[in-house]
C-alpha cells in the first residue's frame, strides 16, 4: 500500500500560488486539490530536509481555508507554536526557499516576523497566540479604522491547556474585540496530550447536533437581517439555552463567554471555508473547534504521530525512516538522563519524575515506562510542574523536573517562590541548555545560568560528559536543597557512559590540564570544558601553555580553585554554552574583581544578541565560543598583553 | 452606629485556644462566638499594627471550620496568597505574637513554613496553592500510608483566575489524589476583580437548589452504605445529569472533572462545618465554593473593601482611618508614574496602560479613571499582560506595563519570547523594585536587574528621583524598543515633582559629585545613587573624597563614564537596591574585567540570601547597602588598600 494518498497531477495549482491572493482567485472546488498538492510538496521536501512533519500535515485544510477566507496579510493570523505552519509558509511566497528551512541562513522552522509580513508574531513557545492576537485585535479596535481587521489565533489542543492560553481566553471575553480562536484539535501534543481539559474536548463531539442547528438558526437570522450588534447578546443567550436543551452538556468556553462553534471535521476544506465565511464578520470573541488528524494524508504518520512529529529523513514512497543510530556513537545526554533516573528510582522510592509535555524529548519516558505511577507529565504547564514539584518535595519526595532550558523561563517565579525560598530539594534537569541548533531563536537555552545564579539557595552545575551527568544526578538526589543540572541537546562524548555514579563534593571543579607556569588559564563549564581542552591542545602545538579548568559548578564557585588561578597571575578566559552576560563568566568576574583584581578576564559565550537557527557547531562558531574561537582569543590576549603591565607573566 | 458587630464577652473562648486541638474540643454551637472573638481581636490589633484587614475579616468562618473539621497540622491547609490567613495564625499558637506581625523579627504577614508547622507552603504570589497542594496530596498517596492525609487548598476568586491555578486544576483531575479546593469567593481581589471566570462565578449562585439536593442524595446513599469507591464514578455521573436537569447550567469545574459543591454562605460557620464533614472523606479532587464578604463584621470595611484591603491604622470604634498624607512630603513614585502616564496619554493616543490586578497599587488607576478605554487590568495574569502588550505593540500601540517587580518574575519568558525577540516597544514600569519592607520575602523586587540584563534588545534604567522617572518615561515612550524602568515602593525626594519632562540620551549616566583626584568612586543606580551621594558627604567630613555617579542605565552602560572612572585608578564601589549578583554591580564588573582590569570592585546590594520583612531602612541596613554601609565600606577599602599595589592612588 503506498503511503501517500492519490494525487491528481493533471494541472498542478500550487506552482500558480505565490501569495494568498493567488489562492483566493481559485474556486472553492479547487481547494481540495491545493491541499493534496501541499501535502505532496511537504512529503517530498521534508523527506530530504527534515523538520516537523505530522503537525503540518494535519493543518493543511485549515491553513488553506484561513488564507482563502481572510484577507491576509491585512487580516492577521497568529500561529501558536508554529510546528503546524509549513503550509502557511508555502502559500505565502516561500515555496522556493522551503527546502532551506531550519538551515543556517535559510528559512526558520517557525513563523518569524522578520522573515515575512504574513508571520505576525513570534511562535515557538506554546500558548502565546491568544494573548498576542488579543493585543492585535484590541489595537485594531482602538485605532478606530473604518475596516475592522480580522485577527485569528490558531492554537492546538495541547497549547490551549497552558495557563497563558487560559489567561488569554479569560481576558478575551472581557474586552471589546473580534478575536477568532481556531482550535486545531488533534488530541496530541509532541507526546500524547494530558489533562482534564483534553478529556473534556474529547467529549465535545457529541454536541454536533446542537452546533449544526445553531449554525442554521444563525444563518437564517442573518439572512433575515435579524443579527445586529445590539441583538448579539440575546442571540448568544438563546444559543446557550438551546444548547443546554439539546445536549445537556457543559461548554467551558461558553461558560467563559466565548461563542463556541464546532467541532467540525478539520479536513473538509470546503466545509471549513463555509463555516469561516459564516462567522468571519460576527462581532465579539469566538472559538472554532476543528478536529484534525496529526500526520493526515501520510499513513505511517497517521499511525504513529509521536514518532512522526519530527521524523528526520525518510523514504517518501514507503515511509521508512532513514535516521539510523550508530551503535558505536556516544549516547545522547537525554538518554543517559533517562536511564540514570530509572536506575536511581528503582533504588529510591522517594524519587519522582516530572515533565511538562516533553517525556520523550527529555527521555523521562524511560522511567515512565517502568514506573508510570511515579512519573508525572503535567502537559504544557511549566509553572505548575515546578510548583507541583515543590509540594511533592515539601512532603519528603525527591522530584526530578526535566524541562527544556528555554521553556523553564516560564517557571522562573515558581523556582524562586515555590522552591528556593523554602530550600526544597527539587532537582532541575535542564535539558537543551545552550544553543539547540535548527529550532533556532525561540528554543536556545541561553539564559538559565544567568537567571538562576541570582537566586539564593540553589546549586547550579553543568556536566561536560555523561559520567559527570550521572555523578551530578547522584549527588543532587540527596543534596537536600534545590539543585539545577543543565546539559545540552544531543550526544555526549563517552560510549561507555555507564559508570558507577559517585557523590561529588558540591562546589568543586576539575583540573583538566595544568602546568605550574602557564601562559593563560581557561575556566569553562559543561561541554565547553571539552572545547577548552581541545583548544589547549591546539595552543600547545603553537607553544602556548593553557591551564584548563572545568568549574562543574557555577554556584557555588570553587573558590579554592579560583585562588590557585589568581596566584598564576595570567589572563583568564571563561567559556560557556550560554549567554556571556551574568552566567559563569559573570560569576568568575565578580569573584576576581573582589578577591583578586588585576586579572584580565575575557568571557566567551553567546553575545548580547538573539541567535538564529543552524547547526550547533555553526552557531557556536558565529557566537565565538567554539574551539577555534577559544584558540584565537587566547592568542589575541597574549599578543596584546606582551609588554603590558596587566599580565604579570615573565 | 458602631462599626463592630455586637460581641458576647461573658465567657471568652479565644484565650483558651492555643492550638487547633483546643478549638476541636468546643461544640459546634460555640464556633460562632469564636468567630466573633477572632474578629474583635483582629480589629483591636490591626487598628494599631496595620496589615491586610478586609481579606482576613472575610475568611474567619472558613478558617475556623477548616481547623475544626480537619486534623491540622497532620492534615495540610495551603493558603493562596495568604492575605486571608490571620485567623489561621491566631488559632495556631501565634495569638500572643500577632501584634508583632510585619515588623522586623516579628511574625510574617503571610503563611511562612519556617514560622509554623501549620504554615505548609510559601504564600504571597497568587495562584500557587492548587499546584503545591496537589503535590502534597500526591506525595501522600505515593507514600502509601494507612491514614490518608487530607490536603486543602484555600484560594480566592481572583487567584483562581491565574494561569497557574488553571494548570493546577487541569492536572488535578488527572492524577489520583484527594485534594479539596476551597474557593473563597468574595468577588474582589486587591482591586475589583476582572475576567470572564469571575463573571462566571457570579452566576453559579443559581445552582443552589441542585447542590442541596445532591448533598442530600449523597448523604442518604452514604448512610445506606451505597457509596463505595467503585460506585463513585456512577454517582458523579448521576449528580452531573441531575444537575443538568435541575439547573440547565454549565459548570466549568465539573467540565474539568472536579466535583463541585456550592455555593454556600461562607459566613455560616455551622453550615460550613457540616458540609466539610460531609465531603471530607470523599475520594478524588473536589471544589467547595463559599461566598464571603470582604471586610465582614466591620461595616466600614464591608462598604469599601478596596480601601480596607490594607487600611493602615484606624479607630476601632468609628473606622476612621488615621493615615494622613502630609502635604509637604514628596509624592510616591507610584503617584508620579500614574500622573505622568495620564499626562502623556492625553497627548499620544497610541499610549495604553496595562496592569495585572494592581491598578491602584501601581496608580495606573489615575489614567484608568480618565481614559478607561485605554487601560487594561487583565487580572492576576502577568504572563498574559506582557504577551498582550506585545500584540498591541506589534500593531503600533505604545503599551506601558505596570507590574510589581517580584510578580514580573511570572512573565520572564513572555518578556523574552513575546517582546524582546521582536524588539517590540513595550515599556515595563517595574514597580516595588528593591526591598519593599513589611510584605517581606515573597514581595521584594530583588532580581529584576539581574534577570533582565541577560536579555538582548532591552534597555534597563532606574530613576533616583521623580524628575528622572518622568524623563525616563518620556524617553521610553518613543524609544521604539523594549524599555524597563524600575523604581521602588514609596516616596521619592522632590515635592516639586512636576518637571517638564525631557528626552534623555539612552545609556548616559549622571555625575553627581566629582573631583579630579578622588580617593574612591561610587557607581550607583536608582535611589541608591542618593544614598551614595549622602555617603560621600559623610566621607568628606572625614577627609575622604568620593566621586559619585548615577549610572541611570544598567543597560546599555555608559562606557564613556566608565572609562573616565577607570582612568582615576581608584577603587570602585557599586550600589543598587537589588541583588548584588548579576545586576548593576555585575555589569560594571564585567566591563572593568575586560576593559580595565586592575580596578578593585566591591558590589553592594542584597546579598545572596532571601530578605525577611521589616521597614525598608532596616532591611537596607541588614543587607548592607544603606548610606552608613557605603561609608563603612569605603573606609574599609581605603584602609585595607593603604600600601597595597592594587590602589594606584598616591
Amino acid at each position: 500500500m503506498p503511503a501517500i494518498s492519490a494525487l491528481d497531477n493533471t494541472q498542478p495549482l500550487l506552482p500558480q500560488i505565490n501569495t494568498p491572493a493567488d489562492l483566493r482567485k481559485l474556486s472553492v472546488d479547487q481547494l481540495p486539490q491545493v491541499c493534496n498538492e501541499l501535502r505532496a510538496f511537504m512529503i517530498e521536501r521534508l523527506s530530504e530536509n527534515p523538520g516537523h512533519f505530522a503537525s503540518s500535515m494535519g493543518s493543511v485544510e485549515l491553513t488553506v481555508a484561513l488564507h482563502y477566507v481572510f484577507d491576509t496579510p491585512e487580516d492577521r493570523i497568529v500561529w501558536d507554536v508554529g510546528h503546524q505552519a509549513y503550509s502557511h509558509k508555502i502559500l505565502t511566497g516561500r515555496r522556493d526557499r522551503f527546502h532551506t528551512q531550519r538551515t543556517y541562513g535559510g528559512l526558520s522552522g517557525f513563523p518569524t516576523p522578520s522573515e515575512s509580513e504574513y508571520d505576525t508574531f513570534t511562535a515557538g513557545h506554546a500558548s502565546n497566540s491568544i494573548s498576542a492576537a488579543l493585543g492585535m485585535a484590541v489595537a485594531d479596535s482602538l485605532s478606530g479604522s473604518e475596516k475592522c481587521r480580522n485577527v485569528v489565533a490558531v492554537i492546538g489542543d495541547a497549547s490551549i491547556s497552558g495557563g497563558l492560553a487560559f489567561e488569554g481566553i479569560n481576558n478575551a471575553a472581557n474586552i471589546p474585540n473580534n478575536l477568532l480562536i481556531v482550535l486545531n484539535d488533534n488530541d496530541m501534543s509532541i507526546d500524547k496530550n494530558v489533562g482534564s481539559l483534553n478529556s473534556y474536548l474529547a467529549h465535545l463531539t457529541t454536541s454536533k447536533a446542537y452546533n449544526n442547528l445553531r449554525m442554521k438558526a444563525y444563518g437564517i437570522m442573518k439572512k433575515m437581517h435579524l443579527v445586529t450588534e445590539r441583538r448579539r447578546g440575546s442571540i448568544l443567550r438563546f444559543n446557550n439555552s438551546l444548547k443546554s436543551l439539546l445536549t445537556r452538556q457543559q461548554n467551558i468556553f461558553e461558560g467563559l463567554n466565548l461563542r463556541y462553534f464546532g467541532p467540525f471535521d478539520g479536513h473538509d476544506v470546503k466545509r471549513i471555508v463555509r463555516v469561516l465565511q459564516d462567522i468571519r464578520d460576527m462581532k465579539g470573541p469566538r472559538i472554532l473547534h476543528l478536529r484534525t488528524i496529526k500526520g493526515k494524508g501520510f499513513s505511517p504518520a497517521e499511525n504513529d504521530p509521536c514518532v512522526w512529529h519530527a521524523p528526520g529523513k525518510f523514504d517518501p514512497a514507503t515511509g521508512e525512516r532513514k535516521e539510523s543510530v550508530k551503535k558505536d556513537e556516544p549516547p545522547k545526554f537525554q538518554d543517559v538522563f533517562g536511564q540514570t533516573l530509572l536506575e536511581f528510582a528503582r533504588e529510591d522510592k522517594k524519587i519522582v519524575g516530572i515533565t511538562a509535555a516533553m517525556p520523550s524529548g527529555t527521555s523521562i519516558s524511560v522511567m515512565q515506562k517502568e514506573i508510570p505511577e511515579r512519573v508525572f507529565d503535567v502537559g504544557i504547564s511549566e509553572g505548575h510542574a515546578v510548583t507541583f514539584a515543590g509540594g511533592l518535595a515539601k512532603e519528603g519526595m525527591k522530584p526530578f523536573v526535566a524541562i527544556y532550558s528555554s521553556f523553564l523561563q516560564r517557571a522562573y517565579d515558581h523556582i524562586i517562590h515555590d522552591v528556593a525560598i523554602q530550600k526544597l530539594p527539587v532537582v532541575f534537569c535542564i535539558d537543551r541548555a545552550g544553543v539547540v541548533g535548527e529550532d533556532g531563536v525561540t528554543h536556545h537555552g541561553a539564559f538559565d545560568l544567568a537567571y538562576l545564579r541570582a537566586v539564593p539557595n540553589i546549586i547550579i552545575a553543568a556536566p561536560r560528559d555523561e559520567h559527570l551527568l550521572r555523578n551530578l544526578m547522584f549527588t543532587a538526589k540527596d543534596a537536600g536543597m534545590p539543585f539545577a543540572i543543565r546539559y545540552p541537546r544531543g550526544k555526549g562524548s563517552n560510549t561507555d557512559w555507564h559508570n558507577t555514579p559517585r557523590k561529588l563534593e558540591i562546589g568543586k571543579g576539575d583540573k583538566l590540564l595544568e602546568s605550574s607556569s602557564p601562559d593563560i588559564a581557561i575556566l569553562a563549564v559543561g561541554t565547553s570544558a571539552i572545547d577548552a581542552y581541545k583548544a589547549s591542545l591546539e595552543l600547545a602545538n603553537e607553544g602556548i601553555k593553557a591551564n584548563v579548568y572545568d568549574m562543574v559548578f557555577v554556584k557555588p564557585l570553587d573558590e579554592g580553585l579560583l585562588r590557585e588561578v589568581a596566584d598564576l597571575k595570567v589572563p583568564v578566559i571563561t567559556v560557556e554554552d550560554g549567554c556571556a552576560t551574568g552566567g559563569l563568566g559573570g560569576a568568575v568576574t565578580e569573584w576576581f574583581a573582589k578577591e583578586s583584581p588585576g586579572v584580565g578576564i575575557t568571557r566567551l559565550g553567546i553575545p548580547d544578541n538573539f541567535v538564529t537557527h543552524g547547526s550547533v557547531p555553526k552557531l557556536k562558531e558565529i557566537s565565538g565560543y567554539d574551539t577555534p574561537a577559544i584558540v584565537r582569543t587566547a592568542k589575541d590576549i597574549l599578543s596584546r598583553s606582551q609588554g603590558s603591565t596587566t599580565s604579570k607573566k615573565q
